[in-house]
């Protein structure tokens, strides 16, 4: 019974401002996890964190760069964030683990993603909480790219066949365009006008993408915000649910 | 033409005091290998650092924990050395990129390890210089286990199917029961006297356990000392030469 939660970035930094944690929503979310059992993968997003340094590089899912010290600084400054999360989860006796995709993942020449789910695996058999975060990857013939939080949970939710994934953003749900959270999507033409209406700014794919993304998948996905964090982990059914 | 090169602990840190870098000669190494050229791995040891926190904890490459703060523990202070080890890189200009083997890595419950090494080859060819170190990986019935620096050499070695092999180590070669260094070994009985008596004292493994790890591969392996880095990354065949 393995589930992918994914912390939005929006959720635990303070989006406008660079490098900025949002500490009580970390807080409130690492609260949430806590006593919530075995076979967790916590997924972030680099919110302020990474979506800042990767804008100032010009690097993102497709256009890389090469230069060493540019991918280290946005690869680093996803790994102080990643360092918070760590740290709030195994203050509350959460038996986390980092996992960086810069060590784990690349992709080929045409864009296509590898990312080997062996560790992630045996930590979930040995009762660690892995936990990942978006970052720069090696990428073929464009030195380094964006591997964006929600491209992990996709890949991982196959590899991992994962029974649920929630997406914890900064929205209660997936809105209609009267700005109502609709209870459930089951096909994609039935919301695109009510999706198109309403574009997300972020550079790694708004709610119409990840909409998509997630009906592809063989497992459901549930889009809710921090207040249903906890009724999501306890196996209940807020927000939105995909598939 | 790919050449790995294995930094030893005792190389980079002073290993009697727990947590201290040896800066002068970690600037000597980083000296010796700018300019290298393409296609280099390094792989640096634990030292004072990691095998300070992993003896602590009573964890080694088949003896293992389950207790995150522990394998967090001796995985920090890993990777606090790997970062000393990107900086010095990086600030003579190598396209240093660091890869942990904790994201990487795993060992199935017989203690055979995987290690994919697609996104260090991608790394590779994209021109950068990829940092991996000895580390705590997931380790299934065992929680994690130390992966030693000697252990990734090994591995990758075969997986990227390198050219050539370099331990810069503490002492300028293999050495005979006399104290020589013995120019070239190329099977494990003419030098089992001379290793056997003199133990090295490292929980990752002796310096005959090396040679014969060394004998194993299909790579040629040079054990030489910092004075000759540079001699064997521009050809040349310093110290000991093994298989």
């Amino acid at each position: 019974m393995v589930t992918i939660l994914k912390l939005g970035g929006s959720v635990i930094t303070e989006k406008e401002r660079p490098e900025t944690l949002d500490g009580p929503s970390l807080d409130r979310a690492a609260d949430a996890i806590t006593g919530t059992g075995r076979d967790l993968v916590v997924v972030h997003g680099g919110g302020s964190f990474g979506h800042h340094h990767a804008e100032r590089h010009g690097v993102s899912t497709d256009a890389g760069t090469t230069d060493a010290g540019s991918a280290a600084e946005i690869h680093g400054a996803m790994t102080t964030l990643n360092r918070f999360v760590l740290e709030r989860l195994q203050d509350r006796g959460i038996p986390a683990l980092p996992v960086h995709p810069l060590s784990l993942a690349h992709r080929d020449g045409r864009g296509s993603l590898t990312l080997p789910a062996g560790g992630v695996e045996t930590m979930l058999g040995e009762g660690f909480v892995p936990v990942l975060h978006g970052d720069v990857i090696p990428h073929e013939g464009e030195g380094v790219t964006v591997l964006s939080g929600d491209e992990i949970v996709a890949d991982l939710a196959g590899t991992l066949d994962a029974d649920r994934i929630g997406l914890c953003s900064a929205v209660p749900g997936v809105l209609d365009s009267g700005g109502e959270v609709i209870d459930r999507i089951e096909e994609y033409d039935a919301v695109a006008d009510a999706l198109g209406g309403g574009e997300a700014t972020d550079v790694t794919g708004g709610m119409a993408g990840k909409v998509r993304t997630l009906l592809d998948l063989d497992t459901p996905a549930w889009v809710f915000d921090l207040d249903c964090l906890a009724a999501f982990l306890g196996g209940g059914s807020p927000g939105t649910r995909i598939g």
